[in-house]
């Protein structure tokens, strides 16, 4: 990285939370980023979703581009982010590792490749204080097997009981949770006699903060729209 | 094993189910079994929990002891398997393989040996016909942790939603479908910064019907009593 | 499938071989297909390395495709291979199921996404009885990543003992033994502090059989030319 | 823990190695220990395969326990080791974590349980720098599994070629390098159509440093012996 340049300013929207201690530790690694405490070049959030609008207008009103890394978004931020991403440039990640970058764009591929008739389930493992279930990713995981079949999602979550039946086409979602794991997720791809699976596995929380790095470069500068994690892998 | 012995007659409930068959095949494999329609010296049955009552009737009036592989019985079945066993040799097994009865014992070593505050999480793929979740061994290996622990079950099932908090000293259950798995689980200990992961992986049926003729074996002329595939381990 | 056309011919330079068993079951399972012990529509090969050139010349004599299932084959085979094929069409296969297919081109386009600071290491398990180590889908798999990074393949191969040293973009195989495994294969990416694992689970040798018809019927009819699963897959 | 003790004073062989350093970090987490450059209740070596003599000359001439965590050990250091017990107590452990204590205890009873013909695997994973294969672990694994069966280990190492033969009752090792994987070790049991796999993850360091701790904590006082790491889990 190039180092005779001015380091990309980024402003915390929560900088005591968990990420934003491991954004600030992953920005003192290098000298192309510093931390500002207001008007940065690109804002970032890993708070929590009741944040998002005001995230949101803080970013319009300074016109620059933003970070969305909160999960557990509802129906609708879809439409919140849309609308202030005609405006300005948003990145919208449930998960901002690079691998779970690729993770994704693969899942979307073997689902295109492989007949419907290939089962898809979703498995996730977090730390036990982890509060949602399932992870952002997950779903997100889902969403890419869901466009790469080419149909709307068919989610079976939590599935407990007796009498049950797997619908044709559905995507299931099982989530485990247990001491310190920064988390893991499996798509599994069933087939008749055969298993693909596509795996994910962070060490810790700074491959995130990293991640969250490389999309705030890629956003520096950006025209209005509204990005993903794979644009941020396609430019590397 | 010696040849120079009569075979067991097994008489099984459900000759012509899935498992029914698999025995069947599995006993053309040896010269030690005969499958006998009718007067059997031990009774098989895998068929369904409506029709453990009439099994163990049938068992009680001829005075044979009986292998229950059915899963998905309610509380009472225990009372009932409780009092038949009085009188004849009773074996209870939500899961006939060698494998899995190892993996139980292991289970409960594990979670004796280990503190409490190493969560456990039992996650299990089934075909996707597959009508209940958890699986019936899930839920027996489940049982085996907590007797580990010396604590009753608090059991966590179908996690999903938001604003969730992991109990202290639950057990997690997850269940995947699809394609034609035969049978996974896995028990997953997550204590602080690292994980014991126990596994099982069932390639196909047969190992639950040769199993079940090595139960056979064990309950042929065994005193009336409750007994488990770890029973039939410590015996070979 | 369309039941009013002509069943593929398919002639078996091994019909008592594992494979060759299998084939003929599944051929069994179709109208689509017809096993012919001479002068069919399509050759398949599931033999021995020794046996290759004597498929080929037969092949060229009759003027049919050609799918070549073997293992193990030596270097020169590559050139056997390609000049056969200029008369020909011929597919060759280390690995004939369907999901390896899709794997081979997700590692491929994972290993290209990924920068070269993320390892690769590919480790496979088989029953007992298999001879050669690194399988060959590994290998081929190897392959597959060595072609999206770009890079001839640098591979490390039985690793054992001290003062090692992984060298830059090498990629390592591990091979596993034992009991009656159809195939695992684990596509690992290890980065810093995160991996990314593309997997292969075959529950048994069904797969290979459907996967050859399905190359057999790809090739019935296809000019000269060498291809691959990944084309069988495209065609689907 | 009890904190009106005095704290148990830790001497490190190689404090500034990065065992030595998370030993340090992780004695700071608590009352319990202090670090002592000199004169330690316990000295502590996870250095290097040549210090063993010096630091057990240390250990005698003080007359202090010894922990030893050193790998790659050869075979003259067993009687060194055991020599040096007659004197003092000595821990030694190719892993000190408290889930691979656990772990091998497993291993061991497994082995015991399953007929011989289920083959033994074990593979293990670690981050690109680890210059020994198999890990220490892994052969302490091995070494465990084979007191289980009550045979002599027979190791199949760095498997790789053609015409290989899985020996009879052999225990397989492989071993993959990469990224900055903390340490993975599984174990598998493959039987007929069946397999059992006992694993563990370490996600980063730590989690040996804590166990050295226990291990020193358990050896002050102790009197002259060899003791491993299962002493220390059954005492805790």
């Amino acid at each position: 990285m190039r180092t005779d340049q001015q380091p990309i300013r980024i402003t915390l929207v929560a900088p005591d939370g968990k990420m934003g201690r491991a954004i600030t530790a992953a920005a003192e690694e290098s000298d192309a980023f510093s931390i500002e405490p207001d008007h940065g070049d690109v804002l970032v959030d890993f708070s929590a979703p009741e944040a998002l609008q005001a995230t949101l207008d803080r970013a319009l009103a300074a016109g620059v581009p933003v970070l969305i890394g909160t999960t557990g978004l509802d129906d609708h931020a879809d439409k919140r982010l849309a609308d202030a991403a005609k405006t300005v440039a948003i990145l919208r990640a449930a998960n901002t590792s690079l691998g779970v970058a690729v993770l994704s764009d693969l899942v979307e591929r073997a689902a295109g490749a492989l007949s419907p008739d290939w089962d898809i389930e979703i498995v996730e493992m977090h730390h036990r204080m982890k509060a949602d279930a399932p992870s952002g990713t997950a779903l997100a995981l889902g969403d890419a097997a869901a466009r790469g079949r080419g149909t709307p999602i068919d989610a079976e979550r939590g599935r407990d009981g007796t009498g049950l039946k797997r619908a044709e086409g559905a995507i299931g979602f099982a989530s485990l949770r247990g001491g310190t794991v920064a988390g893991d997720h499996d798509v599994v791809f069933a087939g008749p006699d055969e298993r693909l699976i596509l795996s994910h596995r962070a060490e810790n929380r700074m491959i995130f903060a990293r991640g969250a790095l490389a999309a705030a470069r890629f956003l520096h500068g950006k025209p209005a729209g509204l990005y993903s994690m794979r644009d941020v892998i396609s430019s590397e």
